[in-house]
């Protein structure tokens, strides 16, 4: 019992969960924070093939609808959607396991996709990427090829509809530099191990405990 | 109203409270987050004699008791408190005048003052630090001069009292070094002005009414 840490008493995994709109760059931002801070990216499991340069266990898990629907039957997924022919899920297993190692996991998910977790994992970090302006993700978007100002202003306003809701997220990050971004998301998880959860008193009873054997005087 | 900015438009002065018991090292920690994080430390108001040493200022706000007292019926205060003979207290206009600019305010103070800040001030960020365990915290005991066995229980038991208010608190940080306690406290501000707040969709109705203008190609 002697020489118990406060540190290790209160360390456990955390459930950190990333969306934003279109033009965001949100998976940037996750690529940097999860070389900054170690964090565990989930991997998503889908239905449709795999692109050139994607990699099986490494971008998805590329599998049969067959194994697909299996899994959805056996409760497997934290979250599942079908986006047009195909299907893409969170499996469940990989995540629990590795929160109850310690281990905080990164799923960079879409708004829909987010609420569903969040209904079963109210503990979750529930982050939200904003580009630094309307002018920079109007900028962003005729990057990614819109072309006429009618699809300029489609873009523009999923984008704004999407993020009606944010006030469903925790913290709201804007993406101005990708890097700058990530620290604000490392800071975040930092912050969010130091919170003060439910399990506080029974750490300090723990402490009252050890103190009883203070009355030895070698310790 | 074009190019507004999402990131200027959340900036807001943050009260940032630390209290910790005897042992755990706050004083230390929140000198390394002052010159870390730029946040600007409240100074208190005592009726006390300055020590050699200290400036008027800089260390406390060295007053009479008449003008302390003074400040109490004015309302002048966050908190305030009599320690045997002498008043302490939070001189209230420097707080409220730097968090309207924008400023963050740091409060180091103990658990009975933090308390009442809380009940006028509940969004601000409460943070508890700890020893790293009892052993440390016996250590610490021992080098500020307590001698004997009981001496050392009686200022144990008086730490452990003190952290049963802990749960009113929204972070705990442990100083096991206090270089990394006060990197935790900077991450938690930083944390802090991410969280998302009431006037979110305020933010997001602007954003909506600024896109109303991108129907001009030129922009």
């Amino acid at each position: 019992m002697y020489g118990r840490d406060f540190a290790n008493t209160m360390k456990k995994g955390l459930l950190f969960v990333v969306s934003g709109p279109s033009g965001a760059g949100k998976g940037t931002v996750c690529g940097a924070f999860v070389k900054r801070a170690g964090i565990s990216l989930s991997i998503s499991m889908t239905t449709r093939k795999p692109r050139p340069g994607e990699t099986d266990g490494e971008d998805y898990y590329f599998v049969s609808e067959e194994r697909f629907l299996k899994t959805v039957s056996d409760g497997g997924f934290l979250e599942y959607a079908k986006v047009y022919d195909h299907y893409y899920g969170t499996p469940k297993a990989p995540v629990t396991t590795r929160l109850a190692s310690g281990i905080d996991v990164l799923l960079e998910i879409d708004t829909q996709g987010a609420l569903k977790v969040k209904s079963e994992w109210p503990d979750g970090i529930f982050v939200y990427i904003l580009p630094p302006s309307i002018r920079e993700l109007r900028r962003r978007i005729t990057d990614r090829g819109a072309e006429t100002q009618a699809e300029i202003a489609l873009r523009i306003g999923e984008s704004l509809k999407e993020m009606e809701c944010i006030d469903q997220y925790n913290y709201c990050v804007v993406n101005e530099r990708f890097e700058a971004a990530a620290n604000v998301l490392t800071a975040i998880l930092t912050a969010e191990h130091a919170r003060i959860g439910r399990d506080i008193h029974e750490t300090i009873r723990m402490y009252k405990e050890e103190t009883r054997c203070y009355t030895h005087p070698s310790i």
